[in-house]
């Protein structure tokens, strides 16, 4: 592993701080601030600077920084935006090694904010200075009995040190998981309110945590990522070492808000590839910040689970039928227990009992307690469980019981959600979790996301996948050229041709005569489509005629197209293409997008009149293997129709799955260049009979001069 | 309103209370009765009944409940199983009013207990005394400070009194409920445990809280109904009432575990009948116990939401991005606040945030308070607000601003959901809220939840429906006659044919000729398809052979689908039909069946291979009005390609609203004969053309003699 970026660590670990802008008064950031340095116990050097005080709440303090005794490990700033550029100077000049500036009002606030914190961030450099900040809330090192942060959280709770690192991009975000860790019994190796990220970003932190000893989860609050690839390359690093990184992206909802030319590029929106770039890295997506917490202690505490059966007890028979459908509803999977584990259940509760879900309620009192453990030691040994789930139910001995648990879990193996849903009646049994670090949730839809996020991140740490090989025949491509980037639905088609993918002959014809010369050549039936790099929507313009039978039905399709046309008040001349018509299989789309953030992505889903109505597509991070391009099919919901059943013939996936890896080498070899594309409709036809792409349109920008 | 049943009213609101089986150990079940009824301060008259005793725990005990003063209200019972009957002689001749029996053992252990159990029936009815249980825990009624119940639940807490009335399937989970309740500051006029219901059942208490004044809202959990109909015209009395009737439904997930015939019974399982007639109904549906609770107060607090539109606020703008993902998550809709809302909310926050969610943090500190009171309003007073959401971050007067919204709440008229995400940190304001009797929540999850039930609640009471009229036409129905009662497809076609309904012309064919004949007489292209009762889903047997275009066509046919019975070893003689090929439309799925707790319901959904696929899926109690049946089809996923859009035209949508209504017809005109049918695939031309049914299968019993 490497060196952590040693000033990095000397400003997390300080032991001298500096506050700037220092006061008593709690209602000033400054005052805040020293009074938490103060109230929390920080064992290192505190240096006060206020130009009008010799001493703030009994520490001796200085004018100016330049007066402090040095070395400076971390500088507080807490004064007004305008003083901040001579306080960076003077820090700088007095060797502090790093700033944390509270104030606000820079980038955030518009151009002329952001043309000011790129003074800041200038004036740092020339010193080899850090800055966190502006716009933030600072940090806690609870190890270090440091609280350097203003936000009121720390005035109520004690720090809880802990083996979670936490990112955020939001201030009082971090104050509320403070808070929420500390109820939980959880706590911090570190905590990071990130603020504008002028110079240190979260990737910086993300980076530190993984390099940390101390910290054995990280937790991240993100907006938006300042590189894309960095936080890969780390999610990477995270995963190899086996430290679970765990994310809540905000800002997913306004996905598909940008207007884009394909299909594949609306659907892609952020959402969607950042659910492929965590899937494919094992980072742990959740929509909920607290879950951040309650999922990595989680992890912490038991490690990854190995499968994914679901076994769950209960000494209420009610609460088990609950926690049935729940776990149903949730998409998890019950364990299918041996014969060997239902009959040694069937020993300790009636026969009549389902064996998991298992109520144990209502068993002998005189054997209450042993019978708990018992049940839950049989569940846990059971091959096919990978997790627990224990629901808490009010019973006789409840505290006996929870305390048992509390302590089974951990020897078990086999990671154990404890759900306690009453109120203070299981105070008791949660005061007992906490004394043995043993985590629990209050509401089933915790438990039961907590579960789910833990049984993905291990699925996604066992999955192995072979590096993508170009394929052989795929020297052309970069050689292709188009006049324009908005390609027709003729030059698309070329490209694919030239990626090796299989496309339906077509004339252009400009005018109905030529359209029907063309349709006998190719033998009826045909289509007829409008050509535009301009109308890349065809249908919606009434730009598509389908199953054209003979000469007149040709004419009469030329001439709604024409119409069509008019009404859609495009003054270009018309020009349209004639194909065969095509039957007799599923119509996919499968299309790629260069993602600003992330780089090539490829798609494919359920294709034609479907795509709006499904939404039934997967992504993931181009190029693709044909194995993978395979595993992506067969998560869509319409697999079982490719399958075959019904009826239904097998649909040709091996030639699905071919394109779809060619269309990745697109994606990759192309680069930003290749904007998007799409295939739509690829027609997909029974087992043997191959794939072709009935219609396509792409943006490939020209390469840079 | 009709009079309470007087004898459930005198044993829920007991002057006299005895307790047989009474002891002073707290281990014993009554011991611990005796103990909670003394501890939470019961002033009326208390009897404690012990053959061995003269007095228990500072009260004079009788004997025999026969030495008692009567009139006794109520008796606990707390002897073993086989002194049960005895017992209950003993207290009918003392003319008590009702027994609560605790103790197991009785039906739910098999047809043995449920002998013992119809034995204490008889009794009781001998006596004309009710009896709540066997196996239950009792009940609590906190106005009168009464808790006759064992649960170790009212060890710890004191008992809530409030609005909302329970009834409970399970003893733990309303033992789990009072303590969840007594925590969010909210309780009970009643809590009651029914257990195996043997007499009174859950829908007599629902009967009761309907009635009883100081219940403002009925919660119930329910395992399964006694009788259905009584349920619903229960919850329709409820809905006209405005008393709202919120449900837990367990048992949902092994919906579509009993084999069926016809798709409609396999997908009209009890979870989406279960969902059908609580929207119906304005029954609030959910699948949380504890969210029961919540629901409960958020209603009986604000009633009803007058729309759906959601206004959030927050003092952490990390947290509003949240929120905004969770929203439209969730499925909510955010309100589009009017121009003037906008304009004046943007005089407080800066105009580069947006209106809705609203980050009303960082604002000026002297100002913080009135703009926190100002946003509120304003959001609150837009037109298109029908609910709020504030989620509290920390924040500087956090308590201060909670008590301010605690306030403002009640009086703005918009149903407010409050979230406190942290933890110990807001516990003052928690504090705050419950003394303001004002819900809150403690995770977002049940915020949404909250909301969105409280907003489907108001659609549910507000919708209105004229009540079906039976088809002009549909006077031969009756009349319909089979010969056994899984019809064949030319019999199901003959029936849907008497109810007005399109179906394919078809013949008849026993031979390989047969089919060609009739073939030609149709005219190319023809469909082969097996008839049968016994193979209703032909195309799984290959019994199906679509689009043949001439005699060679339908010749290979028939060989294929005499191989494909061979296979599925089927003895019967084959017969086939032969109808014509028709496309160009959409492929529907119509049916209905006869549900044996609610009824008659219709169901529309999509057909053809998409059924499995997509689920789309919608029911109805039927018989349905064709604008009721309208409103079912525009729910359906697949409604934007029936609507036309994409290039695909407008489908005949009143015509498929037209087949439906039949359809319901056909199913309430029937009633239990009409087990099941199904119109598979029901193919939906484009406007004006109509619809026709091309398949069809139904299970129609005979008349009873």
């Amino acid at each position: 592993m490497a060196a952590t970026n040693p000033i990095l660590r000397k400003i997390l670990n300080p032991r001298s701080v500096a506050v700037i802008g220092a006061s008593e008064n709690d209602a000033k950031f400054g005052g805040r601030v020293m009074n938490f340095i103060i109230k929390h116990g920080f064992k290192g050097q505190i240096l006060p600077v206020n130009p009008g005080s010799r001493e703030i709440l009994g520490i001796a303090a200085y004018h100016r920084i330049a007066d402090a005794p040095g070395p400076v490990d971390v500088a507080l700033i807490a004064v007004p935006a305008a003083q901040i550029p001579a306080t960076l100077d003077e820090c700088g000049n007095a060797g502090v090694a790093g700033c944390v500036i509270l104030t606000a009002d820079f980038a955030e606030v518009g151009a002329e904010g952001a043309a000011r914190q790129n003074e800041l961030v200038e004036i740092a450099r020339k010193h080899g200075m850090r800055l966190i900040g502006p716009n933030c809330l600072g940090f806690i090192n609870p190890g270090l009995k440091l609280a350097l942060t203003s936000s009121v959280a720390l005035t109520v709770e004690p720090m809880s040190a802990g083996f979670i690192g936490l990112v955020s991009q939001s201030g009082s975000l971090m104050a509320a998981l403070i808070s929420h860790a500390h109820d939980h019994g959880t706590g911090f190796s570190a905590a990071v309110s990130v603020g504008n990220q002028a110079d240190l970003e979260i990737c910086d932190f993300i980076e530190y945590f993984l390099e940390d000893a101390a910290t054995r989860a990280i937790c991240a609050y993100i907006e938006g990522l300042k590189d894309g690839p960095r936080f890969l390359a780390l999610a990477a690093r995270c995963r190899a070492a086996g430290k679970p990184l765990l994310v809540v992206k905000a800002g997913r909802s306004d996905a598909g808000a940008c207007v884009t030319a394909s299909h594949t590029a609306s659907l892609a929106g952020s959402d969607a590839v950042w659910e492929t770039v965590c899937r494919e890295h094992a980072v742990v997506l959740l929509d909920d910040p607290e879950s951040l917490i309650q999922c990595a202690d989680f992890l912490i505490r038991y490690g990854a689970p190995r499968g994914d059966g679901v076994a769950a007890l209960s000494p209420s028979g009610g609460t088990i039928a609950v926690t049935a459908d729940r776990i149903a509803a949730a998409g998890l999977r019950l364990a299918r227990l041996s014969e060997r584990t239902r009959r040694a259940l069937h020993e300790i509760v009636p026969a009549t009992r389902p064996a998991n879900p298992l109520d144990i309620g209502g068993l002998a009192r005189e054997q209450g307690l042993d019978s708990a453990r018992r049940c839950y030691e049989l569940l846990a040994a059971d091959a096919d469980v990978g997790v627990m789930l224990i629901v808490v139910a009010t019973t006789p001995q409840l505290d006996d019981k929870v305390r048992l648990w509390g302590e089974l879990a951990p020897a078990c193996g086999k990671p154990t959600a404890i759900l306690l849903t009453p109120g203070k009646l299981v105070d008791g049994a949660r005061a007992t979790l906490r004394e043995l670090h043993c985590p629990y949730t209050n509401r089933m839809d915790d438990a039961l996301r907590v579960l789910k996020a833990a049984i993905n991140y291990g699925a996604a740490l066992r999955a192995t996948r072979e590096a993508p090989v170009m394929p052989a025949d795929f020297g052309a491509v970069e050689t292709f050229s188009a006049s324009a980037a908005q390609l027709t639905e003729s030059e698309a088609k070329a490209l694919l041709r030239s990626a090796g993918i299989t496309v339906t002959p077509e004339h252009t014809a400009v005018s109905e005569d030529e359209a029907i010369w063309a349709a006998r050549d190719i033998g009826y039936p045909v289509v007829l489509k409008i050509s535009s790099r301009t109308h890349t929507h065809k249908s919606d313009i009434g730009g598509v005629e389908l199953d054209l039978l003979n000469d007149d039905a040709v004419r009469s399709a030329w001439r709604k197209i024409v119409d069509g046309v008019v009404k859609a008040a495009s003054g270009h001349p018309l020009e349209c293409v004639v194909q065969p018509m095509v039957k007799s299989g599923n119509e996919l789309i499968v299309g790629c997008k260069w993602d600003t953030q992330f780089g090539a992505v490829v798609m494919v889903g359920a294709g034609g009149i479907w795509i709006e109505t499904l939404r039934d597509m997967r992504f993931a991070l181009a190029p693709v293997t044909q194995n993978h391009a395979l595993e992506l099919v067969q998560e869509l919901r319409i697999w079982p129709l490719l399958r075959g059943s019904r009826g239904q013939p097998r649909a040709d996936v091996d030639k699905l799955a071919d394109v779809i890896a060619r269309v990745s080498w697109l994606a990759a070899k192309f680069g930003p260049r290749l904007a998007e594309l799409d295939i739509n409709p690829l027609l997909v036809k029974p087992a043997g009979q191959g794939v072709v792409a009935l219609d396509a349109r792409a943006t490939l920008r020209p390469p840079p001069c």
